[in-house]
C-alpha cells in the first residue's frame, strides 16, 4: 500500500470499532451500499445502475494505489506518489522527472511505465458456498492444500483462458464470513501522461505528511493501452473543476488496503508488539541509512528518495497506529466490543472446534516463536535487493511453475503470473551501488536476528562480514540483464538449476529454509487464524446482522461523507487551502520549495483557486489516487492523504477528527491549463 | 549505564518477581546482606568486617560503571568499554588507541583522563526518617521543593566543606521505603594505565554482546590519584589468576544501574510504550545513520565507533527488555503479585491520599501526554550535539548557581558541582564535521516530534532547514574552546547573557520552554509516582518484612552465586572459554578479528588458558567492570556482560538461565605478561 490514511480520534466519546456503523463510517462493498442510512443523512440513495458505473470507472494500481478511469481514451488519475515509481524509472541522472515534472505533449510522447498494472473491476460473484464447503471440518497442512485448490479452480474458471486480459482473485471479507470472487479487467501497456515536480506533489514533504492544511498537487495522469492503442473506456468519470461545496455529500471510491477492525485483542497485541513495533524499529533504521546515504552525492540521494519517502510513509503511519494501541481508551473499547461478542457466543456456541479466541491466541503465541525467521527468510527481510527479489522469483517460480495450479503459492497461480512476469521483465534501472549498501545492511539484520552462530548464516556468509558477501555477490550477478530474466524464467527449472549466477545461488541457498518457515506458518498459524476468524466472524453476523462492512483488503469500496473541517484543541481546521496558502508557506528551502514553474505563474494565478480540502470519508492506505465524487459521479477531488488523527482509522473510527485529504479539482484543471500548459489534457478530462 | 546486565529467563517455572528472594537472586545493600541465605546455601557468612573492606574495596565510575580498587597505589580495574572513553578523548587521527590499545610503561606515561571521576564508597547512614518527615504531607510543588531543600542540607552537612574530595548523595531505596545518605571519597584525577586492542576487548562485536560462550579481554586498568601523585589505598582486591573452579562461590560488588522489578503495572505499560518502544526508535534510526556515517571516511568511523557501540548496545539491551514486557508469561506473574499487595492493601488501607496504584496510574496518563515535549526539550533530545550539552551547562549553570543550594535542581547542586565543573572543562577533542551531522539529525527530530507549526520549532528554525540551522551554528559556536567555557562559568549570569556566540543563544532561546516543561513534568508526574510508590513500598515491606533487596539504583550492591553453565534448548553451555576458543572463532574479519598482538604471541600462549566465565550472580547494567570475588576477596574475575537471557533482569530472575559474563582473572595476568609485555603491572596487581 502505498500510503496509509484514515480514521481515528484521539479523545472521543463516539468512536466505534464494530456492530452498528457510525455516521460516515465503514468501506462498503459495491454490492452492500448502506442506501437506507446515505438516504436518511444526506437524502439521496445510490441505485444499481449508480454503483456499476462507479464500480467500472474505478481503478486499482496493482502496487497498491486506487485511481480513476477519466476520458473515453482511458486516461487515469492518480496521485504523483502512485506513480512516481514509475517517474523515478524513467529517469536518469540528466534527466530526472522526479524534480523536473514530466508532460507528453502528444500521445506519442506518453512513455510505457515499467511494471505499472490497472485493473477495472467488471463482476463480483459470490463463492462463499463453495469456499466454506471446501474447507469444512479441515485444518493445519489439509486445510492450507484445500484452500489452495479452491481458489485455483475458482480464478481459472472465471479467467477462461485469458489471464492475459482477465484478471480474477477470491476475495476474504470479513475474515472469511463471505467469499468473492473478483473478476478485473487487465491493462499492462500503462503510459505516462504526466506528473508535476515533486516539489509541489509533496509540498511540505513528511513534516506536513498526514496534516492539514496542507497545499500539494499531488497528481499523476496515466493511461490504459490496449494493442497498442489508447484502451477505450466506456464508464468513467468526467471532471468537475467547481469542486463541492462545505457539507455536500461526497463519495470515495477505491481500494483499501488494510484495516484491523475486527480483530482479537490477542490479534491485536501480536500487531502491536510484532506488526507495528518491530516494523517501526526496522523502518526506524532504514531511515537513518537512507538518510544518510543520500548525503553522500547528488545521485545517492536521486536513486534512494523513492525508497526514502516510502519508508518515512510507512514510519509516520505505522507510529499513528502503535500510538492508537498504545492508548487506554481504545483498549476498553475493544474490552467491551470483545466481551460482549464473547458472551453471546457463550450462549451460542459452535462447539466444532472449541474456543475460537483461545485458538486464534494460541496461534499467534506459536507465531512469535519463529516470527523473526519467517520475516527473515521468507520475508525476504535479510535480502533487501532487487536483484535478489529477481533470484526468489525466478528460483521459486521454476519450481512453483512445475506444479499443477490448484497447488501453487496464490502469488504463482496462473492468475498471478502475468503479473509476476511484468515485474520480473520490468526495464527499470538498478544501481548497484544502492544494491550494494542495501544488502549489505540487511545481510547484516541477518545475522543479528538470526545470530553469528546460526547454520544458515554460517552457510550464507561464511568467513567474510555482511558486507563483504554483498559486495562480491552484487559485483557478480548478471540478473540486471532484462533478457538473462527472460532466459532464466522461460528455461525453467533446468535453467535455473544449472545457472551459477551468485545472486541466484544465494537465493537458492535460501530457498530450503525459507520454504520450511512459510510452511510452518501456513499450517500452523494461518490456517488456525483463518478458520477461527471464520467461525468469529459467523457469530458476529449472528449477533448484529448483515449491516455491517468488512476489514478493509485491497479490494473495490465505497465511503460516503462530506464536505468538513474540524475542532483541533478548541480551533477551527477550515476545510479548504488555496493557491494563496501555499505560496505563504513556502520557505524556498526543501521540502517548503515551491517549483520554478509556480513561481514563474505566479503572477497570472488567482491566488483564491482552492488546492486541497477535507472530508469525513473512511479512508485508508491503499485510497492514494481514489477520486472523490459528488452524487452525479463527477471527479471534485482527489484523494492523496488523511490527517495524523485519521492514523488509527485501522482500528477504530471516529467522525469528529478523522479527516480525508484531496486534492481539490479546480487546481487539477487550472494547473493544467495556466501553469503546465496542457490545456488539450484538460479539455480531455473536462469531456470537452 | 554503559552496559545493561543481567536476570532473567525466557520459559520458566520459577522466575521471581518480589517477595522472598530465590536462590542467586538480589543485588543487595552492604549494610543489609542476607548473611542467613549465603551460609544456608554456601557454608560461607559474611562479617561486618568483610563487607566493610568490600565496600571500601569497590571503585563507582561516575560516568555509569564499577570498577575495583586493585594495588594500594591506585589501580583500578574497570573494563575497556568503561574507559574507551578516555581512550578516545586521547586519540587523533593517527594515533588511535581505540585500535592500537595503550600500556604506560611506567608511571610518568600514565595519561589523564578528561571527565572520569572515581567514587568510594566511604559510609552509609540511614536518613529515612529526615527525609519521610521533611516530605510527609506535601505534594505537587511543595513536595518538590521540600525534596529540594532536606537533601541539600544533607548532602552539604556530609561534605562539610570539602565536595572537591567528598560526594555526598541521599539515595532513594525500595522506591523512598529507605532514604540513605552515602558518602564517597571523589577521586577527580584518574589516569589511563593500560587498554588492550578493542579487537580483543571487544571480540565478536555487537553480534556477540550479550551472549555466550564469548571471548573478550574486556578490560582497562586505570590509576586514582591525588595531590599529583597515586593514590594511597588501604583496602584494595588483590588478583588471584587461578580464578574459581565451577560450582564455587562467588559475589561481584558494584554499582547495578537501574532495575524495574517493583514496578506497578501501570508504570511498566509506561516503560514498554515510551522508554523501551520510543527510545529503540530513536536508537534504530541513530544506528542506521551512524552507520552509513562511518562508511564516509576512516576519520568519521573512527570518531563515531564508541556513539556506534553505546547505541548497539543500548539498542540489544532494550530489544531484550522489551520482549520482557511483550511476554504475556512475564504479565501473568505480575498480575498475580500485583493483586496479591492490592489485596493486602485493600485490607490495611493507608487513607491518606486514595489509592496509591490509581495515583501512579493518572500520573503516568499525565506523562503521556507530554512525553515526547519533555524527551525533546529538557532530554534535549533535539539538540544532539557536545557544543549544546556545553551551552546548556553554562546557561542553566549561571541562574541555578545564582539559587541557593536548597532550592537548586539535583544536578547543580554544591554536592553535583565538581562533577558538573570537570565535565565542562574536559579536553576532550570536538569534531565539527560529526557535530554538524548529529544537531542538523537532531533538529530535523525536533520539528518532526513537535511539528513543524509548533511556535518553539519555528523559533529555532524560523524559515531554515535543520540542516541549515546546525551548520550555521556549528560554523559559528567558539565553545570548543575550554578557556572561553571556564571564563563564562566563572563570569556566572551577566557573562552568559552578554554572549553571543550563535550555541549560546539558542541554548538560552530553548531554556524557558524547557523549564516549563520540567516543572510541569515535577510537579504533576515525578512527584506524584515518588509519594506513591513510597506508600507501596511501606505496604510490601509490611506484608513481607525486610529480606528483600531495593532496586538497583547505581549504588554499590553485592550479589552472590557461583560459576555454573546452563542448558540452553537442551544442550549445556559450559561455564568456561580459553585461549584457543578465540582462536578457532576468529576469521581475520571485523569483528572477528584478533589484533597482531595476540597472533604474534599465539606461538608462546596456552590455548587451555581460561578466558570467559559465567556466574549465577545477580546484575545489570551499571555493573559492568565489576570484579567477581571470591571469599577470600580475591578478585577471580571482571564482569563485562550478560548473557541474552539475563536481558529481562530488569523486570525479573531466573537462576536456570540468566548468567553473568566475565573475563577470567587467569587471563587478565598472563595477558600482561605474555601479549603486551606489561609484567610489572601484572606484578603489582597480584600483589608481589
Amino acid at each position: 500500500m502505498k500510503k496509509k490514511m484514515s480514521c481515528l480520534l484521539v479523545s472521543s466519546c463516539c468512536a466505534a470499532l464494530a456492530g452498528s456503523a457510525l455516521a460516515a463510517e465503514g468501506m462498503w462493498t459495491l454490492d452492500n451500499l448502506p442506501g437506507d442510512k446515505i438516504a436518511k443523512e444526506y437524502g439521496f440513495r445510490p441505485t444499481a445502475e449508480w454503483s456499476e458505473k462507479v464500480m467500472h470507472s474505478s481503478a486499482r494500481l496493482a502496487g497498491g494505489c486506487s485511481g480513476s478511469y477519466i476520458s473515453a481514451d482511458g486516461l487515469v488519475l492518480t496521485n504523483h506518489h502512485c506513480g512516481v515509481h514509475c517517474v523515478e524509472d524513467l529517469s536518469t541522472a540528466d534527466k530526472d522527472y522526479v524534480k523536473l515534472g514530466f508532460l507528453a505533449k502528444s500521445r506519442q510522447e506518453e512513455i510505457q511505465c515499467p511494471g505499472v498494472e490497472l485493473n477495472r473491476l467488471d463482476q463480483i460473484t459470490d463463492v462463499t458456498k463453495e469456499v466454506q464447503g471446501a474447507l469444512a471440518g479441515l485444518s493445519g497442512e489439509a486445510y492450507v492444500r484445500a484452500e489452495r485448490a479452491v481458489t485455483a479452480k475458482l480464478t481459472s474458471a472465471c479467467a477462461a483462458g485469458d489471464a492475459q486480459r482477465t484478471r480474477c482473485d477470491v476475495v476474504d471479507l470479513y475474515h472469511g464470513g463471505r467469499y468473492h470472487l473478483y473478476r478485473y479487467h487487465r491493462f499492462q501497456d500503462v503510459r505516462l501522461v504526466f506528473v508535476p515536480e515533486k516539489d509541489i506533489a509533496f509540498f511540505g514533504g513528511d513534516p506536513d505528511n498526514f496534516n492539514f492544511p496542507r497545499y500539494d498537487l499531488d497528481m499523476a495522469l496515466l493511461r490504459a493501452y490496449e494493442d497498442g492503442k489508447p484502451a477505450a473506456i466506456k464508464d468513467y468519470f468526467p471532471v468537475n473543476p467547481a469542486g463541492a461545496r462545505a457539507g455536500e455529500l461526497v463519495f470515495v471510491t477505491g481500494h483499501p488496503g488494510h484495516t484491523d477492525r475486527q480483530l482479537t485483542r490477542d490479534q491485536l497485541e501480536l500487531l502491536r508488539d510484532i506488526g507495528l513495533t518491530d516494523r517501526l524499529i526496522r523502518l526506524a533504521e532504514m531511515r537513518g541509512m537512507l538518510t544518510q546515504y543520500g548525503r553522500s552525492s547528488a545521485e545517492a540521494a536521486r536513486v534512494s528518495t523513492t525508497d526514502l519517502f516510502g519508508v518515512e510513509n510507512s514510519f509516520k503511519a505505522f507510529t499513528g497506529e502503535l500510538q492508537t494501541l498504545q492508548d487506554p481508551a481504545f483498549w476498553r473499547a475493544k474490552n467491551a466490543e470483545e466481551t460482549q461478542l464473547q458472551a453471546w457466543y457463550r450462549k451460542h456456541p459452535d462447539n466444532k472446534g472449541g474456543n475460537p479466541w483461545q485458538a486464534i491466541a494460541a496461534a499467534d503465541q506459536t507465531y512469535r516463536g519463529f516470527a523473526t525467521e519467517y520475516r527473515v527468510l521468507e520475508g525476504a527481510g535479510g535480502f533487501w535487493s532487487q536483484y535478489f527479489a529477481y533470484a526468489r522469483t525466478l528460483v521459486r517460480g521454476a519450481s512453483q511453475r512445475a506444479k499443477p495450479n490448484a497447488e501453487r503459492f496464490r502469488e504463482y497461480s496462473d492468475a498471478a503470473l502475468p503479473r509476476q512476469e511484468q515485474l520480473l521483465f520490468s526495464t527499470a534501472p538498478i544501481y548497484p551501488d544502492y544494491e550494494r549498501v542495501k544488502l549489505g545492511w540487511s545481510l547484516g539484520k541477518l545475522r543479528e536476528l538470526l545470530g553469528a552462530d546460526d547454520p544458515r548464516v554460517k552457510a550464507i556468509l561464511g568467513r567474510d562480514s555482511p558486507q563483504q558477501v554483498a559486495d562480491r555477490v552484487i559485483a557478480g550477478t548478471k540478473l540486471g540483464d532484462v533478457e538473462l530474466r527472460r532466459k532464466l524464467w522461460q528455461g525453467g527449472q533446468a535453467a535455473v538449476d544449472a545457472n551459477d549466477d551468485p545472486m541466484i545461488r544465494l537465493a537458492r541457498m535460501v530457498e530450503p529454509d525459507a520454504l520450511a518457515v512459510r510452511k510452518r506458518f501456513e499450517d500452523d498459524v494461518e490456517s488456525v487464524i483463518r478458520k477461527n476468524t471464520e467461525r468469529i466472524a459467523a457469530a458476529r453476523f449472528a449477533m448484529s446482522g448483515t449491516g455491517v462492512y468488512p476489514d478493509a483488503t485491497f479490494t473495490l469500496r465505497l465511503s460516503y461523507g462530506d464536505v468538513r473541517g474540524w475542532d483541533e484543541h478548541g480551533h477551527t481546521v477550515a476545510p479548504f487551502t488555496t493557491y494563496g496558502g501555499a505560496f505563504e508557506r513556502a520557505t524556498g528551502v526543501d521540502p517548503f520549495a515551491l517549483p520554478p514553474s509556480w513561481l514563474a505563474a505566479k503572477p497570472k494565478l488567482d491566488m483564491a483557486q482552492r488546492l486541497n480540502f477535507v472530508t469525513t470519508n473512511d479512508i485508508i492506505g491503499g485510497n492514494s489516487g481514489s477520486p472523490v465524487i459528488n452524487r452525479n459521479r463527477e471527479i471534485v477531488g482527489l484523494i492523496f492523504d488523511g490527517n495524523i488523527q485519521s492514523l488509527g482509522g485501522d482500528f477504530w473510527y471516529d467522525i469528529a477528527t478523522n479527516r480525508a485529504v484531496a486534492v481539490h479539482a479546480g487546481a487539477i484543471i487550472d494547473a493544467l491549463q495556466n501553469i503546465y500548459g496542457a490545456g488539450d489534457l484538460a479539455k480531455e478530462m473536462l469531456g470537452r
